[in-house]
């Protein structure tokens, strides 16, 4: 077992444990109980998790308040899914010492995190992520949100995890896709901020592909290191964390516009290619990085062309509509070099012209 | 005009200042922006300021974004309310940097600084409060919220603001009862921490019905202050800022139980009377003070009995559901002396078992 500490200098009294191991999740309840005698705890998680076992290993049918989130993934990530949980929390008397436990994936977590940032003025919410999306990205640094029925992450807080409990274990029933989408924000993150990480991704893909649990647990190391460092030092994005974006804005839009035919990672991925043909014609990128980049994601299994059904005028008003727009366009986050993001004048995000955006969205299709 | 400044030392740069003058609301749009020169504005009313011609007065027919809140009152407190002000914002592309500007009164702003903090992650909320209660009590502070459709503030943030701007000439268009009800929460304030103010009540009553812009002005100070220095000191209610729930526990249920009949105010002066007899009950009040508090709040206009078609065991099942409940049965703020709140072994809210709470709802009605 390994752990991390995420310490917020700028909130005080903000620090949460990061555990990881493998094969913990059957002893998990045993321990919340001792962490948390005096809380009741009402358990969010999704349909997924139920049918592979993962509930039962969890909470070993105890009778245990418990909103299983039906259907599972993105289509339920909605403003309407936190009400209900908020609702079926009301009705069973959970007061404001509740602690909401996050069983599942990214969508579970962010819309469990969301509905503790907001139960009763907010609640704790111990977060156990179980695929590599969540337990790379998600889980850790407190972004939480739902969707409204007209754009991503409309509705959302910033609301930390009173802990976090990884058990790569749990990768091994994943849905194949699912397991390789999620691996795109492990490689954003050795883009963003680890070269050496990144050469990890190059010469073991083999061993990640057939999830060898030790290099499972180095993963999600490494990544919750690069997640927990950036988090500390700017927990509400107004700068830095801004890198944990990158190749989301073009990302999120397709992810969007695909209605979510597409997996957030394999969207992300598409984001990623989006941002090297930027940062190229901004004369920073060379076709060798691009190049680099895009072997490891293909080995990853990922498309990297936008699918022909997504009409680019969409495109064009999602990113609009990116949350982080300011004055209609968003800025982008670019890349120095594999394993650095660019700061220019101590900004991490930068403008790019909706010229040079439409151009990138060309060369994607 | 007067200035206050609340400054949180444990959340760092929280900081804002509170205006309160006479006769501001039509210079004050060039003061936001002037202020916020950057940023784009949404402005959240309701009803009842158009009609009374403040939307007017305030943004002097521009053409600003702005979303009516329609029926005004606790009716639309709802999150449905909270819902439809995100998806306007989102449907004229406001961003991140948006500015919220509360018009209103409690409703309004408890609405519209939930929107704000859940909105694209939390944005700036201007606080301009115009009727009793949101002068007093609800603009300051940062609790924000909406109710569910089991019960009330079921959905809330801390979200403070980042400007209250007071004027009380607002007050001259507002509807007796809603002006009366409103001065319960300033009474409140008196018997919480100040007995200086609350006999500033006893000897200014007719002043302060007739609403002498002076008189309003220095309540609008006293309440601030003690607002201001209680959340200071505890800005997310674990301990010390329960007092200012004094009356509220039984007030709240009242409150939901008439269906929202019962203005807040009107509701929580009988909660005020309940937390009264309670304190008899504890050995700590005397019929002195029992008389000296109703004397006031009848001079108010207050009922202090619950009204006859309010069932007790509603009443009952919905102190159970009290947001600040633990183990089923909230906790009581009593009073040590009129202008001191009880505080024993560093707690400010209290354990008073059910048959207590029972009694008082007996002598209630």
């Amino acid at each position: 077992m390994q752990e991390l500490n995420v310490t917020i200098p700028s909130i005080p009294s903000t620090s949460y444990p990061i555990q990881i191991a493998c094969g913990t999740l059957c002893d998990l309840w045993d321990r919340l109980e001792s962490k948390y005698p005096a809380h009741r705890k009402f358990v969010v998680t999704d349909a997924n998790l139920v049918s592979a076992g993962h509930l039962n290993t969890l909470t070993k049918q105890q009778n245990i308040e418990t909103f299983v989130i039906d259907p599972p993934g993105e289509i339920s990530k909605h403003i309407n899914t936190a009400i209900a949980i908020i609702e079926a929390m009301e009705k069973v008397f959970m007061g404001r010492d509740s602690v909401i436990v996050a069983l599942g994936g990214g969508t579970v977590g962010d819309i469990a995190g969301f509905a503790a940032a907001i139960f009763k003025r907010g609640v704790k919410v111990v977060q156990i992520p179980t695929t590599t999306v969540s337990q790379a990205d998600s889980s850790v640094g407190g972004k939480t949100g739902v969707d409204s029925t007209i754009s991503k992450n409309a509705f959302g807080a910033f609301w930390q995890p009173d802990a976090v409990f990884i058990d790569v274990e749990t990768l091994k029933t994943l849905d194949d896709t699912q397991y390789r989408a999620g691996l795109v924000e492990s490689v954003k993150h050795a883009l963003i901020a680890d070269s050496d990480y990144f050469e990890f991704f190059e010469q073991n893909m083999p061993a990640v592909l057939s999830r060898d649990m030790d290099i499972l647990e180095k993963i999600a190391f490494r990544n919750c290191s690069i997640k927990a460092s950036v988090v500390a030092e700017d927990p509400t994005e107004k700068n830095k964390r801004r890198i944990l974006n990158y190749g989301h804005t073009i990302g999120h839009a397709v992810e969007s516009a695909s209605n979510f035919d597409l997996l957030h990672g394999q969207a992300v991925a598409i984001g990623i290619i989006g941002a090297t043909i930027i940062e190229k014609h901004l004369g920073m990128g060379d076709d060798t990085r691009t190049a680099r980049i895009s072997k490891v994601l293909e080995e990853l299994g990922m498309e990297l062309t936008i699918p022909k059904n997504i009409n680019k005028d969409t495109l064009t008003d999602l990113i609009k509509r990116d949350k982080k727009a300011v004055n209609k366009w968003p800025k982008f986050v670019l890349l120095q070099d594999i394993g650095q993001a660019l700061c220019t004048d101590g900004q991490w995000a930068h403008n790019v012209t909706q010229q040079a955006v439409d151009a990138a969205l060309d060369q994607l299709y």
